[in-house]
């Protein structure tokens, strides 16, 4: 079986995207804002968007079973206040719930949790409890940055987030460490912000001690860990000056990286860097980089063929397929075995 | 002749950080603020600092000749306004002339710019002139972030920063992009900092059309460029979306990748992935990371050693150690070939 762990809803019918934009206008006019049973969006829409889209592709290169979020870049966390993002996290978990309802042999969900920025993070824990418990997701995203761009959080180690990571440890579940659309000019959203996230959230696990407190937390660094693999010398060099253990051991029984690198080389140093371990196959399909690659004739995000040409065993292949995935998101191999997969 | 385009002065006696502590008191208390005359630093200090450090490892290691600017980390530009930066800036750049002409065979020099956050970049064309016509520097460090992980300036396209670019083109210089020590605690300064410095404005630049403007203009992309080699799919794939020409064409001809990349993968995968005429032979030595690598034996930082591994002809490493060094630093060549080297 092959799992893809990062796969968001892009493609969510235009309602959604038509919705969302009056709740932004209603912060300034409330005589705008939209009553949540306003946003109709019926089974059909969603069987539509999601087959002509992901599962048409999923079954096209071979991939089974997406962990599905919403569409990060449109998380938009700095929009309003904590109640704005509280209702629309509801309304787009509720759609990746449905999508799964629909889909349930290729979709389980992952929530994007209501941050906003200078809230109490333990004010999203709600919302991360129905979705474990009443829509049965596998998985969180946690924004670093809900500021978008500004960097105005605490650090992840910080115990500022604390109150999610203890819900996470309660539910062994993973969170994917996502940003989301930029709000700085100078970052670009998916060539830069995205992958600057990955490569500060790494560094700051590096910098601390996280993992003395949550021995069993999990984190998921998306787009192939950022710059993280490729400096992978700069920063063993750095946690051996900072006195830390071998990165192994202080960061690798928590942190995973995911397979979002869009070339052969890429990959290639990811498995070669990285313990087969820790890498868990993902496309982020339909995301960022949506062509055809002219060098190889194929989609660059259809990173199922680098890791067929990179140099694996089978076995090494299937832990990069399923048997990460299975370990790392406990909740989805629960979910599997109940049906017999 | 081996080329090591990227060195900074970390090694600088005590009293130029003593110097500098005071000019930082000096800004809340006048009566603290230190005379430039009262930094008194003797050609044995200088020669002291060097001969144990820089020289002592470039011959332990082979390197021949050092492109040699000012403690990157050190350059603060935040601090004060711009009369404090242009102080500082003087003071360094002239430190490392000094480094220059007694070591006239293994140093020569690239300036610090007096930038400060909201300041016109064309205040900092005095120092820049003078580095040049002076001292015969051959190259700059342009900071596309003087908030110092703010990221409150212009994106590096934007014409804010034309003054610049006009004297670099009419001196033929190259611009590192190098940032410095990061005042936001979210980013660790040589971890994530530097990194996303590197790979934002890799982005910036792809995102824009600045080479029209400026066909001659080059830049030093450092630390082996961030993460956009190791995302070099990702971002051949967001030009192709934004109908821009192939990443040869549009950005090749003026982006140069330096070879501080701390472990033999990283820079088998840059060399591979990277047209080898972008490529320059760097080490950052003495910097980030100084430690001895317990998987090889040797300094993280002694890249020449990847550079002999990796798998290129005896032609490809000449460019990498010297051929692209002269190219892209037509000064240097030029006072090179001056004294019949």
């Amino acid at each position: 079986m092959i799992i893809d762990i990062h796969g968001h809803y892009t493609t969510a019918p235009k309602a959604l995207e038509e919705w969302r934009n009056r709740q932004i206008a209603g912060l300034k006019d409330a005589a705008q804002a939209p009553k949540i049973s306003e946003l109709q969006i019926s089974d059909d829409d969603l069987r539509q968007t999601i087959e002509a889209n992901q599962l048409r592709l999923m079954k096209e290169r071979g991939a089974d079973l997406t962990i599905f979020s919403p569409r990060a870049s449109f998380m938009a966390h700095h929009i309003g206040d904590f109640q704005t993002s509280a209702t629309w996290a509801a309304i787009c978990n509720e759609l990746c719930f449905r999508v799964a309802e629909l889909f349930p042999d290729h979709f389980i969900g992952a929530a994007m949790l209501p941050q906003s920025p200078g809230v109490d993070p333990k004010t999203c824990i709600a919302e991360l409890e129905k979705c474990v418990k009443e829509y049965g997701f596998v998985g969180i995203n946690l924004n670093p940055d809900p500021s978008g761009g500004h960097w105005a959080s605490p650090a992840l180690t910080d115990r500022h987030w604390y109150p999610i990571y203890e819900k996470m440890v309660e539910y062994d579940i993973p969170a994917m460490i996502h940003v989301r659309t930029s709000c700085n000019a100078c970052f670009h959203t998916t060539g830069a912000h995205y992958i600057n996230a990955d490569t500060t959230a790494f560094m700051q696990l590096l910098s601390g001690d996280l993992f003395k407190d949550f021995p069993t937390l999990k984190f998921v660094i998306p787009h192939g860990g950022g710059a993280a693999p490729y400096h992978w010398g700069r920063y063993r060099g750095l946690a051996q000056e900072m006195k830390k253990p071998l990165l192994e051991e202080h960061l690798l029984n928590n942190i995973y990286f995911d397979t979002c690198v869009y070339h052969q080389p890429g990959i290639n140093l990811l498995t070669d860097v990285i313990p087969v371990k820790n890498v868990l196959f993902a496309s982020e399909m339909i995301g960022a980089v949506r062509g055809i690659d002219p060098q190889t004739g194929h989609y660059y995000d259809d990173t199922k063929r680098y890791i067929e040409a990179a140099d694996l065993t089978a076995e090494e292949r299937h832990m990069i397929y399923e048997g990460n995935a299975r370990r790392v998101y406990s909740r989805l191999d629960a979910a599997l075995k109940a049906k017999g997969r």
